[in-house]
């Protein structure tokens, strides 16, 4: 496997009060997956598939749920062009359900991407964007009722880990982990995406389950 | 449930090249964790019982893998006590190994600390650090050599992912989420470890288990 030069653009949206683990968790997976099998591949990036970058509206630094700061790569004027762009859930949507900015470049990344993908409460702000009408979706086992209202036209999937109808929608928080290997073996097969799982000791959940779900 | 107000410290040590999972799982778990269950509960800190914050050896940002920035809460000089430190891993465990300042200041944390807990290679650095010593730990499956070669004494469990001697250590990477949720249930009983799971979507893996280890 030679140097793979033309990597697939992974566009990670953060902002203020985005859940921590909603963001890390696809940012681990698309950074750490490798197109050769094992440890020693992954100590540099010459068989990455894809390349991970964190954009935020404004150039200062976000804070996260629970007070991690991190430095966004790019702003919204700054970021390069997005394959696969990802939208985390976090308390911290609320507020970007009114924000038009944001609302408006969420739309117009989504237009020139190859696959959109929410985590958790990431589906609301697709949602109020408009990219879910019409679409089967799921989002954090809290939200459901408020996704089913943002939009009438949503079929509101309450059973699944990961719901794929054109757009890509997750369950809560550590469901983004599965999304993101249902990404890889997507994008990179089946092989590419189980090594992944196994460099982080990560059990793959199957994206039908619903074990984790209060009742479920 | 009033407000909680000795928060438990738990300090996060980040460093260039930490493994982004290795230390945003824990923040996740300990950062979200609340002794209400529920949604709404995390609303706010009043019930939560852990206060989260990152530690670096220097103020300025720590790059982690894949790029991701991540400004720390504080330097080593600057970080409150601490109660439960967590020290996660990545390739950016190697040259600490031989950072006298990075040993000494792991040394004297843990020395005040009420647990001590690492996720991944960063067993490597504790056992470096000498706190190891004579114990039952584990690593990331691509590391249990050299971590039984770093220090002669440590009884190195290949099949666990979990292992707690006195100091806690974790298998690779998303290990230290199920690390981190019994480090809650030792401490705020098995519901709110649960709960906090059930919040985060996660079904716990076993600590005795090794589904996800290459042949396991």
């Amino acid at each position: 496997m030679g140097i793979i030069v033309n990597k697939l653009h992974v566009g990670i949206f953060i902002f203020d009060e985005v859940e921590v683990l909603d963001f890390a968790g696809p940012f681990e997976v698309f950074s750490r997956t490798r197109l050769t099998p094992g440890v020693d591949s992954r100590r540099s990036e010459d068989a990455a598939p894809f390349r991970v970058f964190t954009v935020a509206a404004h150039a200062r630094s976000v804070t996260a749920t629970g007070g991690l700061r991190i430095v966004p790569d790019y702003d919204f004027a700054m970021a390069p062009p997005i394959d696969l762009l990802i939208v985390p859930g976090g308390f911290g949507t609320r507020p970007l359900l009114k924000d038009s900015a944001v609302l408006e470049w969420i739309r117009r990344a989504a237009v020139s991407a190859r696959r959109v993908a929410s985590v958790c409460t990431g589906a609301l702000v697709l949602a109020q964007a408009g990219l879910l009408a019409g679409r089967r979706a799921t989002t954090h086992w809290g939200a459901l009722d408020l996704l089913a209202n943002l939009d009438r036209s949503v079929q509101v999937e309450s059973t699944r880990r990961v719901v794929d109808d054109g757009v890509v929608t997750s369950a809560g928080v550590s469901a983004g982990i599965d999304m993101a290997l249902e990404l890889v073996e997507d994008l990179c097969g089946r092989e590419v995406a189980d090594d992944t799982a196994r460099y982080m000791e990560y059990s793959r959940v199957p994206v039908g389950a619903m074990s984790s779900r209060p009742g479920g």
